[in-house]
């Protein structure tokens, strides 16, 4: 049995974590912190695990890393970087704020402002995107979560830049997004009221999430590429889509990823010609893409879906740390979406 | 292993069981039927469950049940009957339509129309209340599933009366249910331009599940025990609360239900003053009960939530499976709710 | 043309004022105030009314009252009370607020907390149910307008007491609300994933509302009344249905209702035996009322739906401004519901 | 005043119409067909509008046309253009269906299938774009409502293209659409359960609105036009938003719409850079655009979002009605917006 520590498990990826690892076979939670809840039991934080014994929330630094194998580490951005570098080298980590994604430091200031803490640590750090990362995981001490909308982009796109088939400077990702990417801080653009029974484009042509599609885009290509990115906020709680419009031929398309998905256990490839829905992924580690002929020849539609929750943060989270710890992948992420 | 069957796969109690069996350890589903859809692959049904390996729709009739263990009964209400009666007598029988529900001949015609086409089997039926029949279902070859209703309100209140707490003539049980307890049948009123947004009372004072209520609660207390009964639709796709008005001590009935819950797996007792949400049990077998005082003395409020899909039908016909079967009850149902 | 000064109009309440005073006939907004956002254009706080020329948001002290026929006050509760009493003598005013509903101050106290701090002008203070006190508020300078649960309750309720046609000691009203009636203030519990797909009672046996309960309905039945009262918070915007258990008969409680509404503008009684639903009165000032036959004998359910922004506030608002100004009371109220 | 039909009412778009009429001081209402529900009071078909005195459901052949000034046909594809060839000559026609919008056979044939059976009236009928074919509608007896995607997309393109400020190859239509575009026939794929909390594309790069896109564009650029559009499925009742991919200088783009709309009353443009949210125009006439510059240069988003029940169809055919009678043509449309 693994010895976890969750840091930041007030959140909605810190509870989407005490959820997956609560069925998880082989790993343990030994502490949960929240600094400003602590003292408070983790179910009357997040009342639908209250069934399950956990340990009390505490502060960082009431916590004694003595026999923890792992932390994942779901603190707000900033934050992160000032924590992880006091934390004892023999925990492994997994970050799921932004701070370890960007390798380049001069783009982490330009997408994120001011310095980096941990600039050693950055370098080291892994990006945490499984299917294109898995060998570097396997070793890391330190693995950075992918930014949710990244991990819906690159998924469909990196092999096609690897393989060539698409023209590198005409990719649009247009996204849609539902709210609990933006977490539970209490704002009024997040309010019920001001949310359902509407949709609106938010972030256009600035998203943060840019600097990680400029990464993992130009290196896939071998040259700079730079993506159109609209995201859009959409009255559900779950799920990311995007829709991508690229220039080559669609059945190459769909070949191309097929074969490469082919043997992973949570990317799942539709028959040509099918979209997916964010719905049929819903709470599960499952990534749907599909692949549609545009009318206009030489043109595709990709599309992709994803729990941004699960296989977007915590999920995917989890699946690198199950790599570090030399466990079997798939461990304790294999149950299927919750429909309807 | 067990090999299973479900009838009537197609609607949403179907697709919670076969959710619920992806994530068995001894269960395995041999074939799947539906009518209508027969010859259908399951994912192109619900596409949320294409990544499973499972048998192509088929008609009842080209099942073979040489050894099959136990059948899930998913079909309608009526249908069920005429099916079940003609089921070899080896197979062990779950059944999630009323046809089985009520024990006396008349009752079923009064509350559902028509004559009982399998009276006998009627008659032999154990009502799948688990937590107040766990004996007879171990040794039933047919339990019939509660309403899901019934269900939220029969596990709040059916201790209260047998422990002479409250006055049986004075329970008012004001209900609250999300849409996909309706099924996945295309109607008018169940569309999302009309249900959003929006809720409202149906069936007042006329709900089926009155039925059970009347038989339940006459047998818990001794005598004849009539509720009053308000189901409202909500604008949400999982999930029951009930709101139920009676006269006894609040504190009384809380240590009551603390006392008799206490080893239940699946009931979880809040805390005296609080009351559940829906939300918190979503996509689980689990039920949360709490129960506050009224500002009159001598009158309370207790509060229950379970999903309907889950502890209200598919879930808590999983675990009566498992107790039939002489599995651990617990199997494949200890998942947490999935929030947000 | 009457000039218009809308206090605290950076809330629900005040943009739902401004909705309805830009197809009014006789009424133009001279000024509008938010002391925090004071400075802003409206339309960059409300932008589905940034088509409408609407004065600059700023601050109460820079309002000039000479020339304003009539103040409606959107503010905080409290802070209502200390702006109020400050307004020159020739406005009228039509406070939104809980500071003038309840004319008892022991009362005022007992619900609210802390001293009342315009005690005169409480006393003078007209309730704003207008179908109750039509008259008075012909006359007043101040109207205090009802709680969105309290009218919800008190209209249906209200003339069955006055006709002595059901028990006083024997009134459940159990409720549904959406969430708009919390306001636009960031919290926690009013996020669009803490709501949606999910339902839950709050302010149990304890919401403030029971004040203006226990006061109108003494007042009706001439002796102390006390109800049970138990609010639910709905996945929904707009709307307030209101399920009501009453001793009684049931036809003679609805042919009540039907002789006491048949000439009133905005209650509209359905036929006996049918239920209302909150999506029909979306964005109207309708409030519907229904009657059904409970299955015990003398025992009926009411039901009244209204939208907790209109009727049940600022609609309510400006049918009193209208009376209070001598104008017909339905001006700028008669749009139709707004459906799906 | 004038004497309006509606044929078809027992639709959503029936249903608005009937809203807006209420509201229209110089029109209405002598009859309202639905075949299926002749007979029922229209208020048992929409409990919303049940306080208005309508007239009762009827059959088409039940109506008489004498002193008939107006038809609104808001009848299902196909089933309209046999309908309006017999109406009489003296009567004018608005009609809601996709029958008379393709001036071409060929394309209608293409796109709906089948033969056209009006070939002649099609070729005289007028496309309901009310800011770009206002001068025909006002001589007109037949206008053919627009698509309500159509309209979104329309209305900020087509300036562009007449400009020549935009690539006409490039532009790609990325749409995201409202449930009740789809109507109020019972449909599986239009339960609450299947709809919301989940998105996905439908009817990819085939929506039959292309054919409405290519005559139009084609004919503002003065050469053959053909975009890419996608359209996706939201969990929201009413509302669509076009996002839009160009190539050409966003500055000029702003300022090319900003003069093209500037006189118009119901299309309203965002300042540079800013882009419109559905719920800010819901309910209402209203369409906003707005313009953002892409970060890669020469290229820009273009925004555009409209309620497609009201100015994408009922509210459109109630502005093109005006303008044919001679009204204002913004009587009884300029209701602000329901928010939230």
């Amino acid at each position: 049995m693994k010895n976890i520590v969750i840091l930041g498990a007030s959140g909605y990826t810190g509870a989407e974590l005490v959820r997956l690892l609560a069925g998880h076979p082989s790993m343990s939670i030994s502490a949960l912190s929240a600094d400003r809840k602590a003292g408070m039991e983790y179910g009357n934080v997040f009342p639908h695990l209250r069934h399950l014994r956990l340990p009390t929330l505490c502060k960082i630094d009431e916590i004694d890393f003595d026999g923890v194998d792992l932390v994942f580490c779901a603190l707000p951005h900033a934050t992160s970087q000032r924590v992880i570098k006091k934390l004892p080298g023999h925990v492994k980590i997994v970050d799921l704020s932004a701070d370890f994604r960007l390798r380049d430091v001069g783009e982490y200031t330009k997408w994120y402002g001011g310095e980096h803490d941990a600039v050693e640590l950055q370098k080291s750090a892994v990006y945490g995107l499984t299917e294109f990362y898995r060998d570097e995981i396997k070793n890391a001490r330190l693995v950075a979560g992918t930014g949710c909308n990244a991990a819906t982009g690159l998924l469909p796109i990196l092999p096609l830049l690897e393989a060539n088939l698409i023209d590198p400077d005409e990719i649009i990702i247009d996204l849609l997004t539902g709210v609990s990417g933006a977490g539970r801080a209490a704002k009024e653009g997040m309010l019920h009221a001001e949310v359902s029974e509407g949709t609106h484009a938010y972030a256009i042509a600035s998203h943060r999430h840019l600097g990680e599609f400029d990464q993992e885009f130009s290196k896939a290509a071998g040259r700079d590429v730079k993506v159109s990115f609209t995201p859009h906020l959409l009255p559900q709680n779950r799920g990311i889509l995007a829709t991508i419009y690229v220039r080559g031929e669609a059945e190459a398309i769909h070949k191309a990823l097929v074969s490469r998905y082919k043997d992973e256990p949570f990317v799942y490839m539709l028959p040509f010609g099918e979209a997916p829905a964010t719905r049929h992924v819903r709470g599960s580690n499952y990534c749907h893409i599909g692949v549609v002929a545009d009318r206009k020849q030489g043109r595709a539609i990709v599309f992709s879906a994803l729990d941004n929750l699960t296989k977007g943060s915590s999920g995917q989270a989890l699946q690198n740390a199950n790599i570090m710890l030399g466990l079997d992948e798939r461990m304790g992420l294999e149950m299927a979406p919750l429909f309807p």
